[in-house]
């Protein structure tokens, strides 16, 4: 058991114990014999942050070929960089981006990437909840969709290390990927009863080249082939049609917003207000550090929230409580975890925050401090399901780890 | 004499001797005694950043009132808190922003507020560069016009209490204020040879209603009344039609682009790329916290970049080496300070930064890592003048600084 004492939350101050990996007890002085009891004075705590697309693993490549064409920076600076990545590299480069996460104060996080074992491998030792998907992407040949189907089925036959690790399965995008291994993959995370992730809608092109070639757009489409549910977890989503939105919607699909790559690449600007108007799970997500280049997703709030007020022609749109809840309650939902909520009964998933920040004065509203304010400074410590992540702004090993990525870095560069 | 050793700059690991208050070699290995030598091995040396609009004593209103219409906002949130401002409460506002300023790595901000006196004391005793401008706004009432002459020429005749403080004139808006005290105030500064600051352009209503009564628009209406100059600064100008962008890049204007304000407000994007086309000597403000919500600099320049992008509709526009030019050294320029590079000759104003942390690695791009990824945590020491701000993250008084803040906060809420 685990004893809070004099927390800030909602306005009050209040102990708050916990149980194993939930809050049990949330009230004005419970007195427990404990062997963690934290005197929490000056600071709050708040739910953590769920990252809800990312490709971690690119760290090595924050600031690499900046403000290039897409194909330039592709053919000259990434793939060149990215086909000497060895598995163990990977496994460097996930601690690295996990270290990140938490220090800003991320406790889940959706991954886009290959050699997944490795990151399975960094995320369970760290800690951190990780929905690790293994990635479908066969450019319409053949051979390639039936090779990506068995490695899957073994990736999802394989147990996961534990509970925090979220096995399931993506699509790269409907340009890359067949309708086979679409529906297929589709059907496969329903039988392990497990969720579906792919990158949809992200550019104007990519909605102009589907209609070319199948007479309708790209949410449509899938949700023609039986993608949509409430298991599917869409990236980025900037360009959705009225129809399109509906059909979201109405299947309780998530859309994972991704505000700064979608600026940053000049995809648009989803309409986030109008999608909130209409009831649409929006979550929120870095992308990887290519397009962002931060994981940070309180950086990531406040560009949601800016982003949103410009694109809905509404400087009260895109209010300061719905954007932490896309940032932290909904990316929850999505996966049916119990957390995001400092509630008794919720999963132990939170953060303390020094009130003494600069950021973080007055404390007339957190949440909008959080969301337009605060920097990593502010975080303290961060929990997930009950074991300390960071304590004192200190995660374990964060030497090592930052030593090996530069090490690596200097392999790749 | 003060040495700093083993920094990193420009890609390269340097020695650096500072003389008073300027950089009088950078060299490969400098071996001299001092008694203030700098072990600078894991850092990075960088220029400062300028704020160039901000309304520093406001801090109390962080949040306060979010997500209203403007103006439900002003009557019931704002208005009724202001008027309870003391001057003594405008020496600890000021303290505290300055504290801010300095953790995010700023050495000159240009502010627009009221009891500027103690504005001054704080910023002087601080250490901090700062142009204080006395605000003219008359609501185009004859008596206060006079008024405000008068007190204008008595606060230009007193004597600045050091080369740091730079006292020059506001004036509020052409929506607000009089010909004729705009044109006095201008030609007042030019008397004393110093700059000229005013609101300009910030809504498309500010532009509709200048054509209504004067026929033609803010930016070209100012010009005819030869306020226009290379001592002129204007925030905002989110509004410019191509005369007003050629009559603003002849002229040698500042422009002081505030893009999280403009967005948060719903005023709209400044095309940056363009105007930086057009050679117009762009900086960047933070505005005031009540519409930002923060006054990092680190922040602003990456929703700077972000904006220009999406404006522009072209990926690589705003390419970071700009965004970090118009943060820094466009600002001191625009006051004639020989600061913002890191050059033998130049004035002292410069930031260590901590290469090991998280968001500054890879070191591939040490600017564009600034821009989207930095926060006040990479930031170890700031130095104005040749004299340090901040060392090792701490900032002389801060404590005290936060406490009185507090105690301030609680007295107006």
């Amino acid at each position: 058991m685990m004893l809070l004492k004099n927390v800030f939350l909602n306005g009050q101050i209040h102990d708050i114990l916990i149980d194993k990996n939930r809050f049990s007890k949330i009230g004005d002085a419970i007195n427990i014999e404990t062997n963690d009891t934290i005197d929490c004075t000056g600071k709050a705590i708040l739910p953590t942050f769920c990252n809800m697309h990312t490709h971690a693993s690119m760290m090595f490549l924050r600031g690499v070929g900046e403000d290039l064409e897409l194909f330039d920076w592709l053919e000259h600076e990434i793939w060149p960089r990215e086909a000497k990545l060895t598995p163990e590299m990977i496994y460097h480069l996930s601690r690295f981006a996990i270290l990140e996460m938490i220090k800003t104060g991320t406790t889940l996080f959706l991954d886009m990437y290959f050699y997944t074992d490795q990151t399975i491998k960094a995320a369970d030792e760290m800690g951190i909840r990780a929905a690790i998907t293994y990635v479908g992407m066969d450019n319409f040949n053949v051979d390639e969709t039936q090779k990506r189907i068995e490695i899957a089925a073994n990736f999802l036959k394989e147990k996961s290390p534990s509970e925090l690790i979220l096995k399931g399965l993506s699509c790269h995008s409907i340009y890359t990927t067949s309708e086979e291994l679409i529906r297929t993959f589709k059907q496969m995370s329903l039988q392990n009863q497990t969720y579906f992730h792919i990158h949809m809608s992200e550019t104007k092109k990519e909605v102009e080249d589907c209609l070319i070639k199948h007479g309708k757009r790209p949410v449509a489409l899938i949700d023609d082939w039986d993608i949509l549910d409430s298991k599917t977890i869409m990236a980025h989503c900037v360009h959705l049609d009225e129809d399109e939105r509906l059909r979201t919607a109405k299947s309780l699909a998530t859309v994972a917003h991704c505000p700064s790559s979608n600026l940053k690449l000049n995809s648009g600007q989803m309409p986030l207000q109008d999608y909130l108007n209409q009831k649409i799970r929006v979550t929120l997500g870095t992308d990887g550090v290519s397009s962002n280049n931060s994981l940070s997703m309180l950086s990531e709030m406040k560009i949601a929230a800016l982003s949103a007020k410009n694109v809905a022609n509404d400087s009260t749109a895109a209010k300061v409580n719905n954007i932490f809840k896309i940032a932290t309650s909904n990316g929850f939902e999505a996966f049916g975890i119990q957390a995001g909520k400092i509630e008794e009964g919720y999963l132990a998933d939170f953060m303390l925050v020094d009130l003494n920040n600069c950021a973080l004065m007055p404390n007339i509203n957190l949440i909008s401090n959080m969301v337009y304010s605060a920097d990593s400074s502010c975080i303290t410590d961060v929990f997930c399901n009950g074991k300390a992540l960071m304590r004192d702004r200190y995660v374990p090993h964060q030497e090592e780890i930052t030593e090996q990525f530069q090490k690596l870095c200097q392999q790749i560069f």
